[in-house]
């Protein structure tokens, strides 16, 4: 796929170039050392001159070809008539043809051993069957040729540090403010655009950005990885509106993860799915956006919910690392504006404890007699009508910030504007600069008289929020970074292969569920399953006591509801009532009877629900935990975590359920066996974690679990969905 | 309480005063014919000169009246060597002396007739038990002469209609721009300070302002109390960091909703109170933040959770009524700002109903083939790119607003800059003008190349949203304020002064709870009060059947937890069961033991609890009702109403239980007896009703629901709490 490696390049061309060594793979994309622009305008107007300009006004350092067989020469630079005729190797290809022209185009990329292509041209699925077929075509002319391909319908590539603005974003018009190390990957070129112009205005100086559009080939999780690699990318930003593969994605995830780099990843599109909250017990039906959201809670991504929360996040996060804790110290210039702050803060799960005595203490003669030295700080307004306290805030902030109990700062400013606003923003920043925790701020006045204030702070990069919410929320979303442990990868008890095997010929009714359990090592009762009522009453000796009787069907998912389940049958009544369930059978015109299943009755116990499911979409599965009965079906007390869990994050799943007393000795009953329920799970997690990509699901209903010591049991279990593996 | 009347004013100080007639009561204080400054500083850049300036420089046209006995004249204004040297009358006297002298002025306020005076300075008690004596003898000084206080250590009065900057707050010292009726009223001057700031430069345009301070005298309520029957006010918002009286807001909010006008209300200091959610089992202890929600909620204030919020919502509503539905058209230059905007919007509860065909028809020739024509309507950035096309975004919102699906429309901009976006921004603003739903307008782009549009938008009174989730949240915000059904106002069966004999005598241990239960008409099992074990014989002859025995004693409010219940005892064991009841009740040193109440068993039913709580805060009593048992105490599904309910307000509430299966019918059970239910709830909540003021909690517990017909029983019942009434 990757195409043939270049000819050495010529250091004419090579010579203004910045970037220390040549990337390999897919990070190329954003190192080219040429680039040809093929359809570029004459008119420098036309859309499709925006990229040639915009190289040349940023000053990319590497080789710049224009090929139009028209002209000789485009804003000064010489021009090709075909991509052959090129006497350099070139890179990337910009394709600013129409739709029908880019397939050629690709073509001849390919040809002179070009690494990746821009086809920022739209015409393609967005209009239609037609479309679609040529955008079908590129995918196939990209897989042919080894070109990698971004686009079509896109915004195109820039990276800031060597001038590449490969795109016709108006948004790239304007000069880059240096680069923090912030980069920016998504599907939509207009709120590309948007975040492109609004990270400038407040300060966030980014480092690449690219605009995917329709994916015909690399998508955003691809591009991402291009840049998640990158030595100048710390923080990476991604506006997805699908993630096409969540194996990719964890990946993605991993990576920047395991390299210390920070992923915000704002995905719209929830709406649509919002339907998930209603669909199943057990999450079985809950679709790709719980995956994704496990999956990033796993690997530490920051999830946001608006292009504010991205571009605010990701502008904290360039000035320092994330807060180590959710403590939070706030200093304000009014009480009032402090109540709210805590309000807000703690509505987001964030602590505001009361400062150190000796924190306090420190802070008293820089104060006001009525301001507050607990937390929130207020310095109240007074402080900037005494001469001399001036100065004072810094020193408070700072104070603050040297408070072992805090792990981050927020200062909520009112109307403190003009050359005090200004000095205020100075003194603030100073104290960002020296503290190694993170500094929020909130400024409660209209731009108009805090300009020059909101100046200083844009300059250091630090973001004004507009509200205490808006703070609050970024807070709390930067603190969600914290405290991921590193996944366990643990081994699987059974090999994925033969997973795979039980669940297909189970769900094909080839194999009883209770072999699945007992292969994957899940506790069971001692059960028979009987084709007549000899074998009935011979069984039921055998198991000697009450028993549980079930009708034993494929197919069959609600057995119950036709009355299919008897419980606390006597040994004695065995054979009366499997004629009762045959019949039962017969008359719902149930076809693939395996028989009945007698069970030895288990003693009562805390009934749980214990789903695995999994999708097409490249995640793995999703294992889910909830109370049987009426609390799941009312209350949708669930939760769900990535297989494969170990028993640690069973127990953490297990007390996230508001249910959880009911386990660990509610109202005086004895505590419940839950190190044998993290057994169960784990086991189950285990077994079937490599199965992502292999829709199925797995539902254990009830798992009985009994008081500690006493073991958990799965008393039903319901497969179906694997369908043979591809 | 209200000073002398004035006599009549001369002429020639009141011509140039606009208000076309004078109000009464406290509406005076936003209209005084003539205002007096106390204490005002010669040094222009002082604190206290600002008041003086200010009034001059907005052109306030009554009489303007500086005391200083040091100078004949300030800021060209004659001065008076005291309040009593003024020849004319004055209305209102601003005190801009330090905290000890201002006794002294409002005594002499007070004798010259003055109606209202604002005390500015601090040094009460917000700094400690010196000044809150200092700030007492205010209050009593206020009461004494009836002159009406607004402060200490607050900010003023606006009143822009007038000119009547009244204030010390540096933000009033731009002009105005106009009055767009909207009015604000807070406690801390410093958020006060921010919000006259910030509306001016979001383009609210704010008619009167207030800052009440430390409230010795006047609270906020009282303030707004006396704007909220202002002809030139349309929406009235608050500040509140505590509310005073319940009642009293509940008098605002009638006024408010019974005269059309809009209360938007933003409470802080709720994380304080934020426990509220583990006390009780029914809300017995939930404070006063619950009844202030229910309150709001039932006369249609809009509750705001942060300032931007309360700026924006009372934008909009200045220039449009309130939507009259939920449901949302969204009009959008990019998909995928369109589908974040819909992801928000459905995350606040509104609706994104697809367009009508006739109105898709409409639009079509307006679009693009690759916009999309349903809802969010994407028009896409093409259309700005062709001549043709230009205003059709005007059209395009026109068209989408004239749908009779759709209640209010939303437009999402996305990076539409310059001479384009003012184009567009006033094409918005004509759609706006010309339909009567609200337009709500996010722009994502930085405010660098969006001036000129941000200006048009600002000057029409136009929000501008900065994030998708901003704008959904308003639009949410200001749809709550509709359909509310205007309270009932009902009869109790009981009079108020006997039902707060009942509880009081209940709570005193003088009389039994199922005396009040009887006294209140709520149904109960049939039973008998027993002293001896003869007398229990009796009685269970009597019941005949199945008993429930209980101790009864006054202060046992957790009687289940020792044991002191026993459920389905046959008649035949109640003498020996009252033995064993009345040894545990000496045993566990019940002192003032009652007897042993002996109850006819219920069938089984479903299980609710009832409770009717009040604080001594002014508001009715709250009611609650939630399931007993399990769900009640781990999943906290309950729901609460101010008294009195109605039967439909019941059923309403026990539809909005996550538990609702259970009584509507739930897995083929037959359904409840919510009649019944609705029945015995509407007559508890009619008799506490009058109760407010009165703090005591009543909690039956549970009340057995029956099948459809069959009744709902009061099975026990706990009284506790009230005091002898004031």
């Amino acid at each position: 796929m990757v195409s043939a490696p270049h000819s050495p390049a010529t250091p004419s061309t090579l010579s203004a170039y910045r970037s220390p060594c040549q990337p390999t793979g897919l990070a190329r994309m954003f190192h080219p050392r040429s680039i040809a622009l093929v359809g570029v305008s004459s008119r420098p107007e036309s859309l499709n001159a925006r990229p040639l300009r915009f190289l040349l006004e940023h000053g990319f350092g590497g080789g710049i070809f224009p090929v139009n067989p028209n002209h000789n020469e485009l804003f000064g630079v010489r021009c090709y008539p075909s991509l052959a005729d090129i006497p350099e190797p070139v890179d990337l290809v910009l394709v600013l043809v129409p739709a029908a022209g880019t397939i050629e185009v690709i073509r001849q990329a390919g040809a002179i051993g070009a690494h990746t292509a821009v086809v920022f041209s739209s015409g393609f699925a967005e209009t239609g069957a037609e479309g679609t077929r040529l955008q079908e075509e590129l995918r196939e002319v990209a897989r042919a040729t080894g070109v990698r391909v971004v686009g079509p319908n896109c915004q195109g590539l820039v990276y800031a540090p060597t001038g590449m603005a490969a795109t016709f974003t108006a948004a790239a018009a304007r000069p880059f403010r240096g680069h923090g190390g912030v980069a920016y990957v998504g599907q939509s070129g207009a709120v590309g655009g948007s975040i492109l112009d609004m990270a400038r205005e407040m300060g966030l100086r980014l480092t690449a950005w690219a605009s995917t559009g329709n994916q015909a080939d690399l998508d955003l999780v691809d591009v991402a990885s291009a840049l998640v690699s990158d030595e100048e990318v710390d923080v990476l930003m991604l506006y997805a509106e699908s993630i096409r593969d969540g194996e990719a994605y964890i990946r993605l995830a991993e990576q920047a993860m395991l390299t210390g780099k920070r992923l915000v990843v704002l995905r719209s599109g929830k709406s649509a799915a919002g339907q998930r909250a209603v669909t199943s017990h057990t999450g079985a039906m809950l679709g790709d956006q719980l995956a994704f959201e496990l999956a990033s809670r796993r690997y530490g991504v920051i999830l946001v919910a608006d292009v504010d929360e991205l571009l605010a996040v990701s502008a904290t996060l360039q000035t320092s690392p994330p807060p180590a804790g959710p403590r939070i110290g706030v200093i304000t210039t009014s009480g009032g504006a402090g109540s709210l702050a805590a309000d807000h803060l703690a509505g987001h799960g964030l602590d505001l404890p009361t400062l150190a005595a000796d924190t306090q203490d420190r802070l008293a003669p820089l104060i006001p007699d009525f301001g507050a030295l607990g937390n929130p700080v207020d310095v109240t307004a007074q402080l900037f009508n005494q001469d001399e306290l001036a100065g004072a805030l810094g020193k408070v902030c700072g104070t603050v910030a040297d408070d072992d109990q805090i792990d981050a700062i927020a200062i909520v400013l009112t109307m403190v504007t003009g050359e005090l606003g200004a000095r205020l923003a100075a003194d603030i920043v100073a104290t960002a600069r020296e503290s190694t925790k993170p500094v929020l701020v909130a400024w409660l006045a209209g731009p108009g008289q805090t300009q020059d204030g909101r100046a200083i702070f844009r300059e250091a990069g630090i973001p004004v929020f507009p509200s205490v919410g808006a703070l609050a929320r970024t807070a709390a979303r930067c603190g969600s970074a914290v405290t991921v442990p590193r996944p366990d990868r643990s081994d699987s008890i059974v090999d994925p292969a033969e997973t795979v095997e039980l669940l297909r010929g189970c769900a094909a009714g080839e194999l009883r569920p209770e072999a699945v359990l007992t292969a994957l090592g899940v506790p069971q009762p001692e059960n028979r399953l009987v084709r007549t009522a000899e074998e009935a009453a011979r069984a039921a000796a055998e198991l000697d006591g009450e028993l549980a009787m079930k009708i034993a069907a494929s197919g069959l998912e609600h057995k119950s509801d036709i009355g299919g389940v008897r419980l606390a049958v006597p040994g004695a009544r065995a054979t009366e009532v499997f004629g009762e369930l045959t019949e039962l059978a017969a008359r719902h015109g149930v076809t693939d009877l395996h028989g009945v299943l007698l069970q030895r009755m288990l003693p009562e116990g805390v009934e749980l629900i214990v789903g695995a499911t999994c999708a097409a979409d490249g995640y793995p599965p999703i294992i889910t935990i909830g109370f049987g009965g009426v609390t799941t079906e009312l209350y949708r007390d669930v939760t769900s975590e990535l297989a494969p869990v170990r028993p640690w994050q069973v127990r953490d799943m297990l007390r996230r359920l508001r249910g959880w007393p009911l386990l660990s000795g509610f109202r005086g009953n004895a505590p419940c066996d839950v190190d044998a329920v993290a057994t169960v799970v784990t086991r189950l997690s285990t077994a079937v974690a490599p199965l992502a990509g292999h829709p199925f699901e797995l539902e254990i209903n009830p798992l009985i679990v009994a008081a500690e010591g006493g073991g958990a049991c799965a008393a039903d279990v319901l497969i179906s969905g694997m369908r043979q593996p591809k």
